[in-house]
């Protein structure tokens, strides 16, 4: 093998040993220690695969973005009109959360701490940004294309669209699956359909 | 004074002192020892009248809470159609974030670790239930009147309703006074504006 080949290897092994130490133990608690021990590579090894823990989660963040982006496009491709698109990416989001535990655990993470981008190389960025902007690309599709067959109640901005849609849903999501305290119990297919029906009937015309 | 009132007024003034040191140091890193510099107490005189850190920081967040909500009665008690209170709860939300730089990373720093429930006594978490409660109560107020006015668009749930406008209208206030990466820059009030605009356009009919 070649060496860059090589380091890319034992990156991402670095990268899965610390997804199954954030599905087993919780993601707040892990430090590099644990990272090694888990990997059974010394702290200093870690360090020549990574500059930071926080690099390692950015890692461990796209990832899981990548894989649920793929998950997401096999689901819509399947779909013809922008709306039903966009209901697909919505709850094909939805299953993919329900199967894969750490998905909401790492962005509530993610929302709230993020990384410290001066202990994240720029290569390793530029791969969170590459599926980050992918991801708008694929729900700016959805929305030019709903715009185009006059799907949409009025002239919409794309980009707050996206981002408002996005920050909602995943908020949505977030409340969907958390078990805290609040003034309501809720039932998680009941809370993303109604949110789902509110959206559309907010942006889409009525059939 | 009585002597529950002297505990009472301890009480907020060490409350007081925590929520000055949260606007200047930030809430992540304050812990007791900073909690007790700040107030002028010792931790053990600390330890007296609050059980925990988590207690101190509930207590804040209550207060911050409380003063939230009468700055939006005021204002939404001017207006007479559910449509135009619900924006006017709005709108108050976003002014009142914009004049205290604490609640937005307060309500992110709840929203993410909450407290640890056995650190603090029934007493404080009651008196943050109540708010919570209240707040809940006032949305309810405004879209059962929207419901009997025959404003809304369909017969909605309306506690599915509350819980989904709170927590997305949230997302969107955090996203606006966020600073963080994104793939697009955004300016606060058209953020907030569009938001409000497709909510009301998803529940409420067209004039």
């Amino acid at each position: 093998m070649k060496k860059e080949t090589v380091i890319k290897a034992k990156r991402q092994f670095i990268a899965d040993c610390t997804k199954n130490l954030i599905e087993t133990a919780g993601i707040d608690s892990i430090n590099m220690e644990d990272i090694a021990k888990a990997s059974e590579y010394t702290k200093r090894t870690l360090y020549v695969y990574f500059k930071s823990k926080d690099e390692i989660l950015l890692w461990v963040f796209t990832d899981d973005l990548i894989q649920r982006w793929n998950y997401q496009k096999i689901r819509i491709q399947q779909k013809i009109k922008g709306i039903d698109k966009l209901k697909e990416w919505a709850y094909a989001y939805l299953d993919y959360c329900s199967e894969n535990s750490i998905t909401i655990p790492l962005q509530n993470y993610m929302d709230y701490h993020f990384v410290n981008l001066e202990k994240v190389d720029n290569e390793v960025f530029s791969r969170f940004e590459e599926i980050n902007t992918a991801l708008a690309e694929g729900l700016r599709l959805i929305f030019n294309e709903s715009l185009k067959n006059k799907e949409l109640r009025f002239k919409v901005n794309i980009d707050l669209t996206i981002s408002q849609f996005l920050y909602s849903y995943r908020a949505i999501l977030q409340r969907a699956f958390s078990s805290q305290y609040s003034f309501t119990t809720i039932d998680k297919k009941e809370y993303v359909d109604y949110f789902i029906h509110s959206f559309i009937l907010g942006h889409f015309k009525k059939k």
